[in-house]
Order: C-alpha cells, then structure tokens, then sequence
C-alpha cells in the first residue's frame, strides 16, 4: 500500500485524478501545503481577487490560475484543477446543484481558480510548539462560526467573516498568536481571544460548520480568521456558477509548509 | 505659512486638490504613507490587480478603488484621486501625451486606481536606525535600474522588475535586511546585495531612472523592488489608457507609516 503521508504532492494529485484516492486529505503529502478551491466564471474573478486583498486574515490567497488555465503557476505547474481534488461542490446561483469527483464538463476557457491557504498549515506549527488542538484529540472537524464582522467588501462580495475557533489556555494562546504570526498567509493572528459574544457568536456548542469541542475550565476560545469565509461570501453573492473543493478534500500544492512561515 | 511637514494627510491633499501644493511631496505630512499611482480601464484592472499579487516585493498593492470610484476605502475615505496628485502623467497606447496637474476630464466610471506601497516609508525606519542614505545626502532621487529578472507574468502584464539602489556597509546592509522585513508591503528585503551583474545590471553610473550615487570603497550596493516595476510594465503592455503620478508627486495616504510595519 503507497504511504500517503510520505507521497509527494505530484503523485498524490496522480492518485486523486485517477479515483485511486477519494477520501478526505488531512495529513496525506506531509509538509505541503493544502488548499482550499474556489473556481469561478472570468466576470467574478476581479471582485473575487480584489475581495482576497482586501480579506487577508479570513481570504489568504496562494495561487490564481490564468484564464482557462487549469495549472498554477507556482502551486502547481502540472496540476488540473479539474481532476486533481477528490470531491468538487457545484452551487448555481448560489444553490449545491452537485458534488462531483471531477468538473472537466463544467470547465470552460473563460474560467478562473483560486488557491486560499488553510489552517492545516499553521496547526502543524502549533502542535510542534507542544499546544493540543483540541478537535483533532476529539477527532473530527474545528468548530466554525459565522460572526458579525464584516469583511471588506469588493464588488458584488459582501457578508460577514466566519471563524474557526481553538479552546486553550491563556499561556498557550498567547504562544499561538506569537506563532501565527508568522504564517500570515494563512489566516495569522486570531481574530479574538476570550468573549464570543464580543464578535457576535452566541452559542459555541452550536457552530455554524464543523462539530463543537469541549472547553475545559482552564481555558478560553481562540478564533482565527477561517477558509470558509471566501465560500459562504461567494456564494451570498449568488454567481451563475461556482465550483468549490468539497470539505476536507483539499488541493494539494507543491509548496511546502515551511514557505508560508516568515 | 502653513507647516507641511507637521500638516494632516486631508488638509495636505485639499492644498495639492487647490494647487495650493504643487511640488514633490517627499517629507511632507511626516509619518503618513505617501504611495504610487496607477489608474486604468476597468478592463485591465484584473489583469493587473493579479500582477500587484503575484509580485508583491515590487509591485506592493496598498489599495484599490472600488470601479469608478474618486476615493478608496481604507487609505483615503474622502480622496479624490483625479485632483488629490500633484502632478500626473497620462499615456496613451504606451506613449506620454500629457503631464496635467488634475485628470477630472480624463477619469470616467469604468476607471480603477491603484496605490501602491514605495520605499519612503522604509527609508525612514533606516535613517531612524542610524543607516545613512546616499541619495538623500546628496540631494536627489534614489538611482533605478531595469534589471534581467523577469516579474511573474499576469495576462497582459509581463517585463522585468525595477530596482531601487542604496550603497552602504556590508554591515549596514544586514541591519537594512532585518529592518525591512518588516515592511513586506513596501518591497520588504532587498532583492540582491553585491553584485549588480548578477542581476543584469551593467553600469551604476547609468541608472534607468532617477541620479546615480557615489559608492564608497567599503560599500555594497543594496537593490530593493521598485516601485517603477508596475509603471514601466504597464507602460510595456500599452493600454489605451493609463494615468500615473508623475515622479516626486506622491498620493499621501490617511495611513500611518508604523501601520505597514509589522
């Protein structure tokens, strides 16, 4: 059996374009960095880009294809966008019309992708630095809240930031902001530390996505800027189309983890 | 007389606005960012929103306008970017057909500008750290070269990047590095230091733009990203359409420099 951990980000893209993986991709392709995909019509790509800039902490963006190009430049020069992730979501006019294991049918010339950096990347940093992570103890995916922030708007993108949310102590989530710093390009310093009512968020054990955790006595909710944020903005705004990764099944690059650390 | 060092960034602009202030802006409304200048045709806009994110050490992307908009979001809320600039210039199809001091009739609702970060704001963390500047002490603009490393491509955008020059010790040139890696978003560390043939450049005394500066014999010269990159590879691409600040005449920003620093 191929060790996927140990697979480099190539073969593993290989793997997933050929249905040899379809399951979820935490922790295959050790030490690269995954993605989340946004795959939009060329007349939403400037909002969209511009959107990005302007979201950095909730938005990171990593890679934006050329029109109708299915590679990235540096994240993945013989990557297809349009096979290389294990499950795909299709939204028209902002409603899930599919989740398809690969989008050749529905890509056109007049197509543009993005890559957006993910916490995956940062939670390696954390767990190296000796701070649990308290859903992958519990084995399942961070709680994510929808807040009432606003992002910056861009164009036709407008709607509030999403959060994932870390219980910790103190000690550690101070550690965690001084850790995360250093990965700016995926998501950075928390958004809020301490009081979930103070950014709109009324009840922890009810995310909006993922699973609650437990928070012990000892500790207090750490929310970071989250990946959801560009979907659910993208899809308020109700475009003809767009195609997004489906949970957990990432797009792996060629770039590696430590690249993204400053 | 009005004291233009100490001046607010609001007042200073309705001043240039009233062609009250018609010269370069270098140290005025001390401690706020001044910026680079690029407003296009919307059609291009993608296209070179993508390049300021693909080449950030040269091209760094402060803020950009909504369509059509006068004024920009987080750097100047009550600007007008057709009056606000001292001094622009307009080019048609590549080539400069006129240097007006306000672009009112030029700019219509199918426009986008862009500012863009510029090394004044890291030469003062500089002179604050007791590294002395050449061309500041002898009075005129820093030298530029075009060098031979090719931007990253963006659709129509495409050319080499642009440095900027500064001798000093090797010493000071470490300490300039450090210092500057906390201005990512105005072109971070130096692109080279030493050699300027390793980057295609054939003679110091002759500078692209700007005035050549002596290099003392325990001196380096230190290259960092230009803020003429996204200038001269958008004058490469000849659009229709493209309105710049003339050299000198920065936009001054509602943000302060220590906001860039991170």
């Amino acid at each position: 059996m191929t060790d996927l951990q140990n697979i480099s980000p190539q073969a593993l893209r290989q793997m997933i374009r050929e249905k040899e993986v379809t399951g979820h991709t935490s922790g295959m392709a050790k030490g690269y960095i995954q993605a989340n995909v946004v795959i939009l019509p060329s007349k939403y790509a400037y909002d969209f880009l511009k959107f990005c800039f302007k979201n950095p902490k909730t938005c990171p963006l990593l890679d934006v294809s050329e029109v109708g190009e299915v590679n990235f430049s540096k994240y993945g020069k013989d990557a297809d966008i349009t096979t290389d992730v294990g499950a795909y979501r299709v939204y028209k006019n902002g409603e899930l019309i599919d989740t398809p294991t690969d989008v050749q049918d529905l890509f056109n010339e007049d197509m543009v992708s993005f890559l957006i950096g993910c916490s995956f990347t940062f939670e390696h940093a954390l767990l190296e630095a000796g701070i649990p992570l308290r859903h992958l103890e519990e084995g399942h995916n961070v709680p994510m809240y929808i807040t009432n922030i606003p992002a910056e708007p861009a164009g036709r993108f407008d709607g509030n930031i999403t959060v994932s949310m870390r219980p910790m102590t103190m000690k550690d989530a101070i550690r965690a902001t001084e850790i995360t710093t250093h990965f700016k390009n995926v998501h950075g310093t928390p958004i809020h530390i301490g009081n979930p009512a103070d950014i709109g968020v009324e009840d922890l054990d009810h995310p909006d996505f993922g699973e609650p955790v437990q928070i012990k006595d000892n500790e207090v909710p750490v929310f970071w800027g989250c990946g959801v944020t560009p979907q659910s903005v993208a899809l308020d705004a109700k475009p003809d189309l767009i195609i997004t990764h489906a949970p957990g099944h990432m797009f792996i690059t060629d770039i590696k983890d430590s690249e993204l650390s400053d």
